[in-house]
């Protein structure tokens, strides 16, 4: 077994041979009609066909007077005119006029036009090329066309503008790829990465073609890369650019032009590839999508934004982070986040690192980079969290702590409507603000002492044992389990009642082996790994099995009394009462909503 | 001559008036694939179709153990396995093991594996569902779909998505219009409010149709609503909306629906029409450019948002004025503003605020609103701008204010790539830091006593008498002069020469008339309303005038001598030195370049 390594670069180093090769580098143009060009970048400096307006014209309606002969005009020795042109908004001035008096300061007879006031010159006039004149610049280059700009084009007598084109191919490969909508085997994934980078290249302004996936055969991945050079502007081969027996990406891209970097100091994403085929650039992504999302954020933004694109800077917040996050020296990594303002002040809460939860992107809202000089960064630190979101949106995000039931997502979509974004992140009940069950509420009362907390009842959940066949508790000694993690209120719950029922945990198969969610749980036992476990009524339905309940519990929501006067809180709080929410408990099944919506302070 | 009034509402009843008619609607949805699903909004929760992973698989290239039989294992104790499975990264872990050993801690020998540290149970596994549960929620209702999530969407087995669908008719109406392209005539105008209003409401995810322009009759304009309506969710009427005799647009909404408001008190944009046909809502446009911008920004945008469209926020910063505005009580005026750091203070130049200087909003990176209560701003009072260009991007600006000159756009032009926007706004050179001619630095020193200041030479420029054939100073007697306005250097050097000539102002005819541009100057020599005026050559040539040399001035740029320390006004003194340039000016004639980019102090 040979191992390769990767000769890494610092992602500053990167960027500065990124600078240095296509720095300035400016794609090819199109011309494109005004009604496609919003959004797009100029690629000259676009003059006025003509001045706006192209004469003098009425700025009102009224009439076309002398200003000479209106002098001395007034309310007592009002001035009868015998010659004025009436004139709507819009209309030409005659060229022996040079000023408008507005209609309903006009007392109109027979051929004659009686005036009050003295109409000042040129008053009321818009005078030629007031707005713009023939051949001045209207836009310089390399600027980003905004809708309100077409109007004006338009008005000066453009009908079409070169801009910036740059297209962008993507190559998928890899033999273990399925298509979208195949349910995967042992081994296989869905190839997703094509249209994940797709999108964030048409987000750029970049025109993004998918090519199909091609196997990792070396003459099928050198043939796509050549089609992917010749048609496009910049080429991203997907995956196999690591250093395995079956990467070929970085090899066959030194076949026909440079690798300038194989390998970058960050995490996820180290396996990257930057290379150069006939001037053109050419990336390898990493596999991962996590690592792949990296990549295209990293690095092949500011890369397009080499070529003239302007790029979006994300917005970013100082926030307070709720968990210590241990990193390498040597590496830059970007962690996920769910962050969320609690009156002023921003809180960070990290997401899941594991390269294969895709569903860490999916939840967050932001990221924050460890930078590869630190060690970590501690709970309660003031970090920088970049948003994935618009700041506005993060601001209406409410986060929600603690250990996971699937009515908190139908809670989240619940209160959508109501522009509240509820972010939950699942650390077990006693991490954070979601507790469920009294046995939290000592813990509560420990950590939180002198704090006026209100606890709000989301529903009484029953939990039960989670089987293929139904099974009970005395069953137990002889049955695998799947295990909750130490702190969840699931595992307080089943060791409280190992403990009443006398049965010793260390004879339990499986014990030590801890699942962090209800559903996980559930998978568990329906790959047939565990016999049975313990978890809510709606993991068990959900994936058909049968379902033995042992107890109800409260699951509440543990908040400050004063957060309720937040009104994303407040939302949160009514949309609990509702219905509609009560409405959809009982659909999922395994819950009780007598107490739904009841608050309680905590004693 | 019947005058109507119209009804105004404040802009805050207006809104208030969108929120109950139309607040919370759900629009059509539509399914579409993800490949087009970027951008759009969720019309409901979407659930993941399969477990991720679907079963344990491998994290590392290794061999798949069984925990228990690597206990105790060590460098001075290695343990040889008889019973290992080679796994790679995302190979399926076998049922009967529960470790993941990566292969370069392996030895490998023929049907063993000897390793030198203790595998913990499931390290280097990922479980079941360890990224998403089957039937778990990927993503909420009314979510705006990230490029990124396509790839964690297709992960999950989705292949299609339910959005939100929400279509525009604009229905373009007006004798005096003609089509992008068409020069217009006397009274005649290009229709190009429904480009801005397609491309608006693109932006904003609806999806936009343009619909041919309708002469102001009013049989036509009812098809042309009918059609709207039912091709439609919403219709937009642009233009037609005010209380003129011709103006049809609410007479013909209440026909067959209801007219909610008629008339705003916003400056501009008071005609504006809220009005309801089968549940739609139809707007009415004002015909002016900048007032239909103002109704798309702070009207359509926020009804389209009721819709469960995410509505973007736009940043703000906090800015001095530099100029005293004066608006009415009783209406919220927006006044477009060019807005530039200096250091970290933001400071703010109002654009011109005629109803039809369209290019007020090319010109623009920002807007502020005096609201109806205040009676003005005060130059150096902190108002708040919203940007209307990312704040990195407004950050990049360069503020250049005083007299104005072709040049300027070019120098804008070649600064682009470097990533700097030069603002220029036209004040008479006297109002700010571009100061031309030596006649101006008394008044510099005047207004700045103790400040450091750098003059960067531009070019010496040439101004002379523009006229449509060869004239010459003796001349200006029986001559239509057009005059520049009072402060400007092109004034100051003409009234210094007449007196120099001893003739007097008084007897020329047109002195009193003043421009406000030298292309102004230049439109009214070709245009035939006066014979001849002062100002540059490039203004003679763009209009094929003759021009006759009267005198050269230096053309320079003022600056606080550490203002050059910042880069952005150091690209801009770059590019003001680089051949580049000098050719620039040397193509557009009138100007002499050896003492382009040079440096002085002033004294």
């Amino acid at each position: 077994m040979v191992t390769r390594y990767l000769d890494l670069v610092s992602l500053a180093r990167a960027l500065d041979i990124i600078r240095e090769r296509f720095g300035g580098r400016r794609p090819r143009t199109e011309t494109v009609p005004l009604d496609e060009a919003a959004g797009r970048v100029t690629a000259g400096p676009i003059y006025a066909r003509f001045s706006v307006p192209g004469m003098h014209i009425s700025a009102m309606d009224g009439i076309a007077v002398r200003s000479a002969e209106t002098h001395g005009a007034s309310e007592t020795r009002p001035i009868v005119l015998t010659d004025a042109v009436r004139v709507n908004t819009g209309n030409l001035v005659p060229t022996d006029y040079d000023a408008v008096v507005m209609i309903e300061d006009v007392w109109i007879g027979e051929g004659t036009w009686t005036i009050r006031k003295p109409a000042a010159p040129w008053q009321h006039v818009r005078p030629v090329g007031e707005d713009i004149g023939e051949s001045e610049m209207i836009l310089p280059s390399l600027h980003a066309i905004r809708p309100h700009e077409l109007g004006a084009l338009a008005a000066y007598g453009v009908t079409e503008v070169e801009v910036l084109a740059f297209s962008a191919g993507i190559v998928p490969t890899g033999s273990e790829l399925v298509p979208a909508g195949t349910r995967p085997g042992p081994g296989q994934a869905v190839e997703s990465n094509s249209l994940m980078a797709a999108a964030h290249l048409r987000s750029l302004g970049v025109a993004a073609r998918r090519y199909p996936v091609v196997p990792d055969e070396p003459d099928q991945i050198r043939a796509a890369i050549e089609r992917g050079i010749r048609e496009n502007d910049l080429l991203i081969v997907s995956a196999g650019s690591s250093a395995g027996t079956r990467d070929f990406t970085a090899s066959l891209i030194a076949e026909r032009g440079e690798v300038l970097v194989h390998g970058v100091g960050i995490k996820p994403a180290k396996p990257v590839i930057i290379g150069e085929i006939e001037g053109k650039p050419v990336i390898g992504l990493p596999g991962y999508p996590l690592a792949a999302y990296t990549v295209l954020r990293e690095i092949v933004t500011p890369l397009v934004g080499q070529y003239g694109f302007p790029v979006p800077e994300p917005e970013t917040v100082d926030a307070t982070l709720t968990t210590t996050l241990h990193s390498d020296i040597g590496t830059d990594e970007f962690v996920l986040l769910s962050v969320g303002r609690i009156g002023e002040r921003w809180v960070a809460v990290p997401q899941s690192r594991g390269a294969g939860v895709q569903m860490s992107a999916v939840r967050a809202n932001a990221l924050m980079t460890i930078p590869s000089s630190k060690e970590g960064a501690e709970a309660g630190e003031t970090i920088t969290a970049r948003l994935l979101v618009p700041q506005r949106q993060a601001g209406e995000g409410v986060l929600i702590t603690g250990s996971h039931d699937p009515c908190l997502d139908r809670l989240a979509d619940l209160v959508r409507p109501a522009g509240v974004d509820i972010h939950s992140t699942h650390v077990g009940s006693m991490g954070g603000l979601g507790a469920d069950g009294e046995y939290n509420l000592p813990y509560l009362r420990k950590y939180l002492p002198d704090e006026d907390l209100v606890l709000l009842c989301v529903a009484e959940r029953e939990q039960g044992l989670i089987s293929r066949e139904k099974v009970s508790f005395d069953d137990l000694p002889v049955l695998r389990y799947a295990n909750r993690q130490k702190g969840s209120g699931t595992r307080i719950l089943f060791d409280r009642i190992l403990g009443e029922t006398g049965i010793d945990p260390s004879g339990i198969q499986g014990y030590e082996r801890e699942f962090t969610t209800h559903l996980g749980v559930a998978l568990a036992v329906r790959s047939g790994e565990a016999d049975c476990g313990m978890g809510v009524y709606s993991a068990a339905k959900a994936l058909d099995l049968v379902f033995t309940p042992v107890a109800t519990e409260r699951y509440e929501l543990v908040m400050h009394a004063d957060a309720l006067d937040d009104p994303r809180v407040a939302a949160v709080a009514d949309a609990v009462s509702s219905e509609t929410f009560k409405k959809t408990l009982q659909e999922m099944g395994g819950y009780r909503t007598a107490e739904t919506g009841v608050r309680r302070r905590l004693p």
